[in-house]
C-alpha cells in the first residue's frame, strides 16, 4: 500500500521530522502549489536537447526554441519544468516564479555509446539555489560499469540537497554493458532494481520508465515471472518505497488516447505523476495544451 | 584466547584509553544498552536491496517495505539495524531511539560483475552523526584489483569515525578476479585474510562469512590445512585480533535448527555475535521473531 | 527567429536580469566598445600554436612572433584577441586596454590522436581576472569518450565565470572516436549537436565551424536531410538558442573574396560574427588589415 | 665515505639546520633514546599481516596476536616497532611510551598480482601525531607503472612530515611489471635505484633489501658488474646518500648465525641498522629475545 | 630577432610590468647576480639520479655524492644548481646562499617505458619558497597520451609561481608513444613544438634539446625541411618566443672542444644559456671546473 504523500510533507507527524524545513517547503510547492495541487505532479522535462541532440526537435521545429517549452509549462499549469543550467539561466529569468524549476544537474551527449555510461555534473545544487529552483534533477546510471562514479557524485548532490533544503529528483536509469547483457534497460528486472536504488540513494522523487516484460536474458526470479502491465507498474512503485514515482513518457506517441490510458494506468498503480517531455512539446501548442489539460484531469482524480 | 570485550569498552584500564569517549559511549549502547545487553551483538542488516536488487525480497514480499525490518528490529530487540542512507532517512525518524542505527555508508548494484569490484560511498560519517546513528558500516572489497580505492576511502571513513566518536563496522569481503583465481571468496584463506585486514584497517567490528574449506586453488599453507568447521571459525576470529567479529547468515536457510546450531558454533568459537538479514526478514514476522528470540537466548549464554 | 543581442545585454528588460553586472559590462565591451561596435563581434584567435604546433606559422613566419597578431588585433580594430596564458602574460601587458583579451583556458597538442580527446585547463578564470581579460575561452570536445571530464571541468569554469562576471566563449568542437564513426566532426549533425551543447552548458558565445553536408554515416534524421549551405548555417544558429554564434575560418583560404562571401553568409544566417585566425594572420600585414577592414564592413551592415 | 649520523641529528652544524626541531627530537629518540642508543637502529616491523595475510604467522601462531610483537619490541629493547593504524590503535595505548612507534601509513593485500602495484594510504601523518608516533613509514613501489600515484602521495606525506616534525621512513621497494622485465626486484640494479629514489624523495631513513647479484635481464652497466656481496651492499648504501639505511630480513632464516653474519655485513658496509620482522617474531619468544640481544650487540659496535 | 633579456627583467618598460616583483627579483639573481652575470645563464642540473638511476654516475663514482655537484656549482660559479627535494633538503642547508637553487618539482624513474609518460610532482612551489630557491623546475611531457595530467598540474605550478613570485623553468620534453610514431623526441618537429608549448604554458625559461634533423616519419611541413644545425637551433629559439632558452647537454661527450662548439652555436642562435649536467659532473673536478670556465667565457661574450 503506497502511503499518502501528505503523510510525508504536510502533517506534523514524527515521520515528517526527517524532512528539513526547506525541502518540505519546496516539495509542497511542487505537490500543492503548482500543477494539479493535490499531491500529484506533472513535470515537463527538457533535457533531450543535450541527451539526444537537436534531432529530437525535428518533428516540431518550434520546440527547438526553449521559449516553446517554457510557455507550455506556464500555460499548461505544470508542477514544474526541468531544465539544464544553460536553458534555465537563459530562459527562466523572465519567467521566474511563474512555474517551478527543476534544475537538471547532470547530462551527456549520446555520441559515444553507453557501454560504460557516466553522466557528469554540469551544474550544482548551489546553482539551483541561486536560480530559485524548487528541486534538482540527477541522472544515476544504475548498473553501469562506472556506477561508482555516479553513486559518489550522487552522494555529494544529496548532501548539498540536505544542506540547502532542495528536493532530489532522480532519473534512475539502468544503463551500460552489463544491463544489456541481462536483458536491457527496459525490463521489469532493470526498472525494479532502478526503483530500489533511488530509494536507497535517498531520492525524494524518482523518474522511471514503465517496465516492459522480462526477457530470456534477465536473471531469476524475474525470468520466470509472468505479470501483467499493471502488476509490473505496481511492483516498481512498491520497490521505490517512500520515494514518489513519476513515469517517463519516452518517445512521442501520436495516439493521445493511448497516452492518457498510460497515465491512468500509472496513477491506478500508485504513481505520484508523470514526467512527459516529447509526448508534450513535440505536439503543436494547442494540441499539447489540450493533452496537458487531459492529463491534469486524470491526476486530479488521484489526490495523494 | 579471545579477550573479554569489557576490557575493551568498560573498564578504566590503560588499554581502553585508545577509544574515544564518543566511540565508547556508542559501542556500549550496542553491546550493553540494546540486544542481549551482555557484550554480544545481533544486528539486523538491510543492504541487500541495493546490493542484490528487489529480487532478494521475492520469498517474502512484505519485507520489501522497510517498515517490516524496522518493526522486526524493534520488536525483536536487536542490538541495531543496519540501513543505507535512503532507508534510514525515510524510515528511522519515526522510530528514532527505539533501536540503534548502523548507517551503511557504501554499496553498489550487482549488475556489473565483481571482477574489479569497488563499493562507492553513498553517505558519510557526518550523515550518520546527523541521523543519530550509533555506528557506521563500510564494505571493503579485500583483494579487489581496485583495492587501493577502497582502502583510501576506508581511511577517510575511519578518520571521520575518530573525529566524531563513531564505531566502524567493516563488512570485510574478499572480492574480485584475483580472489576467484585463488579459490574464491568463501574459503578459509579468503576469510582469514579478510579478518586480518579489518583489524589492520582499524575496524571496531567486522562482519565475516563462516569460512568454507579451502580448495585446490588457494595458496599454501592453506591448501594443505585440514581443519574442522570450529577450527576454521576460531582461526578467523583469532585473525581478527581485537576486532569484534560478527558472522553473516548468507542466503536463507529454511531449517531454523541449523541456523541456531550455526549461531552456537560462532559463539563457541569466540564471535561477538551475528548479523543475519535474509535468515530473519525473509521469514514471516512471527517466525522471524521466534528465531530472533532463540538466537538471543544463545547469545545470552556468552557474556563478553 | 534569432533575438536581437541588445535584448540580452543592453535593455533593462526582465530577461537581462539573469546576466550579472560584471558579465554584462564585459560583454558590452566586446559587442559595443570594440570591433564593429554594433552588437557583432570579430575575434582574432591565436591558440593554433598550442593546438597544432609552430607548423601553422610556416606560410607566414612573421606570425610566429605573437607581436604580429597583437598588432593586427589592435590596428585592425578587432573586438578581441584570444590568447592562451603564456602568450597573454608575455605580450598583453604592454598593450593592456588597447584590445580586449579573451583568455583561452584550455588546450592540448595534436601529437596524440583525438580518439579520446580531452582538453586540459592551463589557466583559470582567476587568471583572466588578474590579466584584465573581458572573456574566457573554453574548448569542449563534444561527444568524446572522455566527455565527462570536459563537462565537469566546464561546469567549474562556468561557475567561476558567474562568480567573477566573466563571459564564457565556448569552442564547441565535436571530437573523438565516436563522432568519427558517425560521419566526422564537420557534418551538420555534429555541428548542430555542438551548438545545442554550448547552449545547454551555459556558454554566452559559441565558436562553431560552418556545417558541411551530412554523409552516409550520420544518424537519422540528418542522413536524409538535403539542405543548402545557408539552411545548414541557419539551423546551427537556431540550435545555439540564445548563445551568440561566431564562425571559425578554418584553414587559410587564399581567395579573399570567397572568405568574404562566407562572412556574408554567416551574418545573413544569424551569426553574431566570426573568429578567423589563420585566414587573417597567415596573410602579410597589409593584406590582413585589408581583409579585416572588409570583414568589418560586412559586419557593420548587421547591427544586432 | 658514509657520514656519521651525529652530523645529521646531534651537532650544531649548519647542515643540521635543515632538519626541523620536531623531526630532530624524534630522530634522536630513535637513534639515541631507544634501541642500541648509539646512532644505530633496530626496528621491529609488523606489516606482514596486511601485506601477506595471516599465512605469515603459521610458523609461530602466537605471533598472530600483536601482543607478542609488542612484548618482543619492549622486552627486546628495540629502537621502534612499526605497525599499521589498526594494530597501533588497538595495542599501543596500553604500552604508550615504552617503545617508539613507527606508524606504517600505507599497505595492500597481495591477492591481486603486483604488475601495476600501488600501495594506498590507510593512515595519515596526523594519525601518527595523534598516536604519539616517532616516525611514519611509507612504501614506495619504485618503477611500478603506477609510480606516479605513489610519488604524488609520497610528496603529500613528506610535506605533512615537514609540517609536524615527523621523520619519514621509506620502504623503497622496486615493484611491478617493468622491473620484472628488467631482472626483478631483488637485483643490485633494482635495489640501487630504489636507494637513490628514497634519497631523492626526501626520506630520512630507507628500508632496503640486500641486493642480489644482477642477472642477464638488468640493463647496463649493471649487467656487466661482477661485485661481491659487501661491494653490493656498500654500493646501495652510497646510493642512498644521506638517507639512513636499514636492511630488511626477508623470509625467516632458521640459522641464527647466518642472520647475525648478515647484520655484521650490513653494519660493516655502512648501514644504520636493520628492520627484521619474520626473522624475529617467527621465533619462540626466548629465542627471539636472544637473537635480538645478539643483533643489538653487533650494532653496539658500530656507533654512528 | 630574439629580444634582449634586459627588456624582460631589468628595465622599467611597460612590458616588464607583467612580471611580479618577486619573480623579477629572483630572475635577476639568476641572470645578473650569479653565473656570467650578463643576462645569460648556466645551470647545473642533477635530476638524473631519479630519472635514470645511479647508473648515470658510473663513469665518475664521485658524482654519486651530491656534495660533488654542489661543490662544482659553487666553485664553478654557476647561475644555479637544479636539484630535487631530497637532494636540496639534505645538501643545500650548509651551502644556502652560495649558489641559487632551482628546485625540480617533478620526476620519475625510467623503469617503466615512456609510452604514456607522466611526471608526478614530488615537491611544491611552497617547498621551493621554504628552501629559499630562486626558481622551480617542471618537466612537461609534450605530446604524451597523458598530456592532460601534465598540463593541468603545470597550471597549478604556474599559478603558485605567480602567487609566490617564483620563476618557472620548464623541461619541455616531447615524450610518449605518439611522438615516437611521428619520428621521435629529438627531431626538429618535436623540439620546435616543445618550444612553443613552453611559451604557451607560461614558462619563464625553457630547457630544450638541440633539434636533430627531421626524419621520414615527422609530419609536413617538417618532413620536407632541409635546414642546417644553426637554422634548426634558431627556429626553436624563435618558437620559444619570449621564453628564455637553455640547451641541454645530453649524454657526456668526451671531446670538450665539441662541447664548446655546441655552446657557441647555441649562443649564436639566440639561446640564453645552457643546462649541462653529465657533461660537467661526469668529468673529474679539475676538468669539470676547467670546462665550466670555458663555457662561462663563451657566455660572457653574449650579454643579453
Amino acid at each position: 500500500m503506497k502511503r499518502k504523500s501528505q503523510d510525508f510533507v504536510s502533517g506534523p507527524s514524527l515521520r515528517s521530522l526527517s524532512i528539513s524545513m526547506g525541502k518540505r517547503a519546496r516539495l509542497r510547492r511542487l505537490l500543492y502549489g503548482h500543477g494539479p495541487r493535490n499531491g500529484t505532479m506533472m513535470i515537463l522535462p527538457l533535457d533531450q536537447g543535450l541527451e539526444h541532440g537537436p534531432a529530437d526537435f525535428f518533428p516540431n521545429p518550434a520546440a527547438l526554441d526553449t521559449s516553446y517549452e517554457v510557455r507550455l509549462a506556464i500555460d499548461g499549469g505544470y508542477s514544474a519544468i526541468a531544465l539544464g543550467i544553460g536553458l534555465a539561466e537563459k530562459h527562466m529569468a523572465e519567467h521566474a516564479g511563474l512555474v517551478p524549476l527543476v534544475l537538471k544537474l547532470n547530462g551527456k551527449t549520446n555520441i559515444p555509446d553507453d557501454a560504460e555510461a557516466v553522466s557528469p555534473l554540469s551544474a550544482s545544487v548551489l546553482d539551483a539555489v541561486r536560480l530559485g529552483a524548487d528541486a534538482v534533477g540527477y541522472t544515476l546510471y544504475v548498473g553501469s560499469p562506472r556506477q561508482d562514479v555516479g553513486i559518489r557524485e550522487c552522494m555529494k548532490v544529496r548532501q548539498d540537497c540536505e544542506r540547502y533544503g532542495m528536493p532530489l529528483v532522480m532519473w534512475s536509469y539502468p544503463r551500460g554493458r552489463a544491463i544489456e547483457e541481462k536483458g536491457g534497460k527496459g525490463t521489469l528486472y532493470a526498472q525494479d532494481y532502478a526503483a530500489r536504488v533511488a530509494e536507497e540513494m535517498g531520492a525524494d522523487v524518482v523518474k522511471l520508465h514503465e517496465p516492459a516484460e522480462d526477457v530470456e536474458l534477465v536473471p531469476e526470479p524475474y525470468r520466470s515471472l509472468r505479470e501483467t502491465a499493471p502488476q509490473r507498474v505496481r511492483r516498481v512503485v512498491r520497490s521505490a518505497g517512500r520515494t514518489l514515482v513519476l513515469f517517463s513518457g519516452g518517445v512521442k506517441d501520436d495516439d493521445a488516447a493511448r497516452v492518457l490510458r498510460k497515465v491512468k494506468l500509472y496513477m491506478d498503480c500508485g504513481a505520484t505523476g508523470v514526467m512527459f517531455g516529447r509526448n508534450m512539446w513535440l505536439r503543436p501548442m494547442a494540441e499539447a495544451l489540450d493533452l496537458t489539460r487531459r492529463v491534469r484531469a486524470i491526476l486530479s482524480r488521484y489526490p495523494r
